[in-house]
């Protein structure tokens, strides 16, 4: 086999031994299942959801920019909304990339807010920007259509591919899924406080009643103060860790890079308190030249992303296979995965 | 508040809000926790069990030094050794981190080894290394401490504070906690595979039979080829991503970093397959001065460290504390955290 012809499967290897011996045989891999799909099972993303920020240039020239995606209904739409008005009030350009600390976030916004390393005036916010409350962290989950675990069911339902699907996805809360595009965890008020909390509790009701999107490594959200501050969506982070859960329903989530994550998660450490920039090290800030909405932007330099849909069957057997992995280089099958460890495919739209 | 006195509780927190209103009162955070252990739960690290690897410089000339913990008995101890012959052969002087995958790892090793961009010759490998088998991805448990859980324990044992930890881990195997000081995984081999593999069965054994170290961010582990290889230790990666837990048992895990992770983390992205710096970008790869056992140093050189113990008073706290954030930035407590959420605290001796 040539050095040029890699396969998917040997793409998720640790090592490419292409050189030294023949790709053995095997199941396909989670991205050879995903590239199997049919085109109707990959959904576009609308441009109003779509953000491009563009970084000042690396420091070999080279140009950075960053899409994100936000996150449609029923999840954070006040902050989303702020997000697309601080957007057209061109309130981010000239803001910067202020705090980058290792296995947790990077976070952007002006420099002067709330730094503890900064004693310069905050910028002025535009008029109209929504005031959130704590509770908007979660939304009712009536008529949302959920696809997950909730303890027990995996059990009773093992014809149902769904719902066979439920013992992958973790245990940080009653049930951990995917819906619409996005991973999302839930819980069931009916349920006792002191049973939800546990990995095996003997509860089984068949659908969460509150729902929210959770932390996994590239999800982007708002800044805040201490309770009951929510924040605006003028500062937001990025996750470039391992999933900090603890902050699921603490602070509001909005979206997540689709595009341009290696620009925020190779920066530079800061080394200040929570990892912003310290004292002497402020150029180490990297400079955001605009934030703009894709819709806004001119037809030819618009992004397009679709996300492959998490109701479809290509989904059920891509996160089956990141469960069990079967393809040449694994030996051992997990026998199930993290939320975060089945990340939503996403792709330029046509690709 | 002055904004130099950020407390531990503000060093967690996402925003910093020093300036803009008084930290308000709460419980204490995990790091104040782990700040008021008895000097009797902090256990040196052996010096033979560091390494200390040396990087070019960084393009503004400052030092790049990381420090690895190599892992102890039972896990692994034919790589561990083949790293130490490694060092002490000064092979792995003058080579290079060769692939940067976001999400994913950092690889360092022979740059023209099992690299799908490079078509050199690899260095020869100094004589005496142990070849490895892959039952060896883990150990028996007999007398074996475990500090962790079991599915059911939990409910069964509610007095016991190591006990009452057992729902807080995370569900990728049979048993997930800590024990030495390192985060594990295990299963029972007497229960019924079906069951093994699911977040709610319904068995109840007291230990696992057999333990396996996981794949946390900054663990340390061994690149290899395709199965039935097992790798030497001459290529090494470490995580710098959402847990991959889908590589327990497939690959050797060797170690963790214990300082200057951000000098692997921050590293440029390599835009070939698998992370690998492309071909044109040869460049990017960073080179290692010198890898040395920190025993074979001199005094005035040697680094220590010490972890907290995972079977006292103060690990407990900690992580219950983890799973269940009651200082001031929170206001709803997860109930639970997974295993590579819950570092084990690590420092500098003396500090």
């Amino acid at each position: 086999m040539t050095k040029h012809l890699i396969s998917l499967a040997a793409m998720l290897a640790l090592a490419a031994p292409l050189a030294a011996q023949e790709e053995p045989q095997g199941a396909p891999s989670p991205n050879e299942i995903v590239a199997q799909a049919d085109a109707k099972e990959w959904i576009a993303i609308p441009a109003e959801d779509l953000l491009v920020m563009t970084l000042a240039p690396a420091a070999d020239g080279s140009a950075r920019k960053v899409v994100i995606q936000l996150m449609p209904a029923p999840f954070s739409q006040g902050w989303v909304e702020n997000i697309r008005t601080l957007a057209r009030a061109k309130w981010y350009d000239n803001i910067a990339v202020n705090r980058v600390q290792d296995n947790y976030v990077v976070q952007w916004g002006d420099p002067n807010y709330d730094n503890p390393e900064s004693e310069g005036a905050a910028k002025p916010l535009p008029d109209g920007l929504k005031v959130m409350d704590e509770s908007d962290y979660a939304a009712p989950a009536r008529h949302y259509r959920f696809y997950g675990n909730s303890g027990k069911r995996v059990h009773e339902n093992r014809s149902n591919p769904h719902l066979t699907m439920a013992y992958l996805f973790g245990n940080y809360a009653g049930y951990n899924g995917f819906s619409a595009g996005w991973p999302v965890a839930g819980t069931n008020s009916a349920v006792p406080s002191e049973k939800r909390r546990s990995i095996d509790s003997a509860y089984d009701y068949s659908r969460p009643d509150s729902v929210w999107p959770v932390h996994c490594y590239g999800m982007v959200g708002v800044g805040r103060n201490y309770s009951p501050d929510t924040g605006s969506g003028a500062e937001l982070y990025t996750v470039i860790g391992h999933a900090p859960r603890h902050l699921d329903r603490n602070i509001a989530l909005v979206g997540r890079i689709v595009e341009g994550m290696e620009h925020l998660s190779s920066l530079p450490r800061g080394t200040g308190a929570l990892g912003f920039y310290a004292t002497g090290e402020e150029a180490k800030r990297t400079p955001i030249l605009s934030v703009r909405v894709a819709s806004d932007l001119p037809a030819g330099e618009r992004p397009a992303f679709e996300y492959l849909s998490t109701e479809g069957e290509t989904f059920v057997r891509y996160a089956e296979a990141r469960a069990n992995r079967r393809d040449p280089f694994f030996i051992v099958p997990a026998g199930g995965a993290d939320i975060c460890n089945i990340p939503v495919p996403i792709r330029r739209a046509g690709e």
